[in-house]
């Protein structure tokens, strides 16, 4: 059986919304149980009024705190021993669980994940991956935002990371890895990608050198390599773009008679159009780096974002990827930095 | 009259097509001068064979090199004294045009902005500035590219810059200027923007705090300021949507005979929607802070999206922006300068 810890309790939309999301689960995936932390009281309330009630795959496992979304990891660390989102990580450390999900404060998961987790070794710094939709298909994307100040070892270290990831999930050979850059030339862009440029050319990874912006989308590279501060705004700005287009949609369909009849016909194609709009169905993001697997849901996921989360855990978990991305990352990053030296 | 010297040569489209746009144009700008510049003998040809044949207009000014796309400013400032750019950009500082428009190499037409038209007194660096769109109308986004490596203090520059160019040409009075960030706290960001906060919250500016990647589109605010890398990926990775989610709605209409006949009965909302997703219609980006108005076209414009530029130039030189601006960033830098030392 695939386990999967699930911190209940972090986040804007609270433990009905992720009963909800696991009761929506649960019946595909007859391999997978489920360990609820949190409020035991609350869970079993919700549970009750579940799906899930009655089943003998969900397992309530108590925490009496909660990290608000704007505490300091540090103050969390310190002061909520027995918060959810430490008691979930706590069973990953203990292998009482195979994966975590939190849809709680990225800083304190991140925080408490190299604290109890540790990151792997050869990594300095876990990253937070996602997969986006690309034109081919499907491209990651690595840093989103946990280290906003990186150097060019950083960046090498995500795109061993990202690569290896990558490879696992899609089973892609040597997954192509791009630089996100403000133009293809080698000459292009700040000091930091610059220098990252030169040790990416010397790794061992099918590196295809930089990509822009517009390349994130077009199926040109396999990953997709940055600091986290610029791939949090890239990844914000996509989702910014998505939801306006939504909108204007929504108007122009609204605006006229012959908007709403035209919609009626458009509908099965509008609506493919906006599942594959809806940042919702990306949710999921891999907290990468760490000795263990730990996925951040968005704060305000709803049930069926949630739920997309927690199969995200359930695929890494049943590949049993941090083992394998451990032993990759470990030569891979021997590999790189022997070559880049 | 209004006088728009145009760089004919550079860029990937070619004379024809920055012709063809002067073309469209000319009936609905009776009160503009266009000055071609470039090789004369194409462009007297291309004229002889466009809508601008015999019109009184139309200038030719003769320009015998070209600076290529992937020239070094340093080499084309050095070795290309009659380039097409060049003569354009001197006609602007002899006071024989009033703005510039050029498709050419960015490096090189920003660094030929500032030697030889100079910046705007208490300005360090040039921006590049572009209007997007956004839910409610219009947002101002610099720096797209020309500042990679910035200090807080450049950044608010940017803010001060901006909010001129925004007010000037919208008429808004105290333009809501939000910094991008990855967070809404103060505490969010990496080094750069955590220091120019700090200068922005003690400037003169309507500074509305950190904005993340997706406010750009959101209409939270008017100005967005942020260094030419972070600005350059989100405005590219908006292009690259765009273009992916035109291309899925091209398939999913073409996929079937339903989707065909569906087609035809929303093609005037498509478009509509297609118009609004085209960046086309966004060209023409402002390099401000030089002592001139200098519109960059997109190197690989077509008719339609130079002509945009052309009419930014239009729009910004009968307002008389650079003097107006040069006052007010003088009063608005100094005052920032004040309330933030």
């Amino acid at each position: 059986m695939t386990r999967i810890a699930v911190d209940a309790m972090s986040g804007d939309s609270g433990p009905r919304t992720v009963v909800r999301a696991l009761a929506s689960l649960i019946k595909n995936h007859p391999d997978v149980d489920f360990q609820l932390v949190g409020d035991a009281e609350i869970l079993r309330r919700e549970i009750a009024h579940s799906r899930l009630k009655g089943s003998t795959r969900i397992e309530v496992c108590p925490a009496s705190q909660v990290i608000a979304m704007n505490e300091s990891p540090a103050q969390a660390l310190r002061s909520k021993r027995d918060s959810s989102m430490h008691v979930a990580i706590n069973r990953l450390r203990t292998g009482a669980a195979d994966a975590v999900v939190s849809a709680g404060n990225t800083g304190a998961l991140m925080a408490m994940g190299k604290v109890f987790l540790r990151t792997l070794p050869g990594v300095d710094r876990p990253a937070i991956a996602t997969f986006l939709p690309s034109q081919n298909g499907r491209v990651l994307m690595l840093d989103l935002g946990a280290n906003v100040d990186c150097h060019a070892e950083h960046l090498l270290q995500f795109a061993v990371m990202g690569s290896v990831l990558f490879q696992q999930v899609t089973g892609t050979v040597a997954p192509r890895v791009g630089l996100l850059n403000i133009g293809s030339e080698e000459i292009k862009g700040n000091e930091l990608v610059k220098a990252a440029g030169s040790l990416l050319r010397a790794s061992h990874l099918n590196f295809i050198g930089n990509v822009e912006g517009s390349d994130i989308y077009g199926g040109q590279c396999d990953v997709v390599v940055c600091d986290g501060f610029v791939g949090n705004v890239a990844l914000k700005t996509s989702e910014g773009l998505a939801a306006m287009i939504r909108n204007e949609l929504r108007h122009m369909y609204s605006g006229s008679l012959y908007g709403r009849l035209a919609y009626l016909i458009n509908r099965p194609i509008l609506q493919k159009l906006r599942r594959r709009l809806d940042s919702r169905q990306y949710n999921g993001a891999t907290l990468i780096g760490l000795n263990g697997i730990v996925i951040k849901s968005h704060g305000n996921a709803d049930r069926y974002a949630f739920a997309r989360a927690v199969e995200v855990a359930i695929a890494e978990a049943r590949q049993g990827l941090t083992a394998e991305i451990a032993k990759v990352i470990q030569e891979g990053l021997a590999q790189a930095i022997r070559s880049s030296a």
